[in-house]
């Protein structure tokens, strides 16, 4: 990259951070546990987040989701139907998000902070672009399909290096596409070693609960 | 985005243009047919493009791979086994391919493109930031697997909308994944009408040949 598209970069990030700064204080005095969801496209983010709303609902924490995608409300339709708060971030062909949508779209919302428990974040579907732009979150779970292949930590290390938690989804896959586990932890323990997995399906609802029961001690252990 | 930013973006697209244009001139002299692959992570394009190499090959065509990754040697390693010649681009971090990067490894590489029918471009794995960058490719195809669910040209439509075929791929798994056929094609027409679609499945080598047969007629057109 030439020198001065290092420097406008860097002036995007710097107001990034700054933003996402302001949006940490926010959600930690409204005592809302955050979470940025990221993945390759049709990873399962929306259909994980439908069972883990769902589940906090029921448990009595209340939750909502801002979803990100390059184009279509179909996401935030999707996750409605879980009873939760859910609002679409339309990017118009932008491959990640960035503080100020979030921000823009939390004070246009006018979505009572103080009254949730957990706020999801949805990121668009992209291994790479996103690792890049802290949107104030608690917490980055970074989710590998089983059906994706097991070299994906490897391929797009910055992407699993800047999260802080894996979850393995379409894990009722794992036989037909002949998924090789072993060799998956060692790809991800090279790139995050120690990083906290889960194995889950939102088609079987294996693995769903530990991952919210998770979510729930990470957010009391704050 | 800012003007600055928006400004700088088109400098970077202009040079890619223009670099775009000799290399398309350099594939035609050379009467090599060129086709780039995009897709998300995990769709399988380097298994279909050793299936494709190894029956180019086969049927007397000779054909050869270079593939782009952010990190690692992992795919080119595995087209070697192919028999084509393959060359690696680690783009460190770098979130799609541009001309310049296939210029360079070109010209480093001292392929004989004289002697070659395809050369095939592996994008990196990524359905947002490949798109607006023209490699000088004769043929853009964009896989999609069907464990990634129906409606990704929708939610992805500038890189649906710049390709000039879909391949659709593992298809063997469209029975478990529940894949609804109808639903994909209505979001591959919403964004792109008419395009041509094989259905393809690298392990059960399901309408590979018809992939092959086509691209053969394609270059024989031109």
């Amino acid at each position: 990259m030439a020198p001065r598209i290092v420097e406008i970069r860097r002036g995007v990030l710097e107001k990034n951070d700054r933003i996402a700064h302001e949006l940490r204080d926010r959600f930690h005095e409204a005592d809302v546990f955050v979470v940025n969801l990221v993945s390759s496209p049709g990873t399962g983010k929306t259909a994980l987040l439908e069972q883990t709303l769902e589940r906090l609902i029921n448990r009595g924490h209340p939750a909502a989701a801002l979803v990100g995608d390059l184009a279509t409300e179909n996401d935030a339709r999707r996750l409605a139907r879980s009873g939760a708060p859910a609002r679409q971030i339309v990017t118009d062909g932008m491959c990640h998000l960035e503080a100020y949508l979030v921000q823009n779209h939390l004070d246009d919302w006018g979505l009572d902070l103080e009254g949730l428990d957990f706020l999801f974040i949805e990121n668009v579907g992209n291994l790479v672009c996103p690792s890049g732009y802290d949107l104030g979150e608690d917490l980055r779970a970074v989710l590998l399909s089983v059906t994706e292949g097991e070299d994906k930590p490897e391929k797009y290390p910055t992407m699993f290096h800047s999260s802080d938690v894996a979850v393995f989804t379409k894990i009722d896959l794992a036989e037909p596409v002949e998924f090789d586990r072993d060799r998956a932890y060692e790809s991800l323990e090279s790139v995050r070693p120690g990083i906290t997995v889960f194995e889950t399906s939102a088609k079987t609802g294996a693995g769903v609960d530990e991952w919210v029961d998770w979510l729930v001690g990470r957010r009391e252990a704050q």
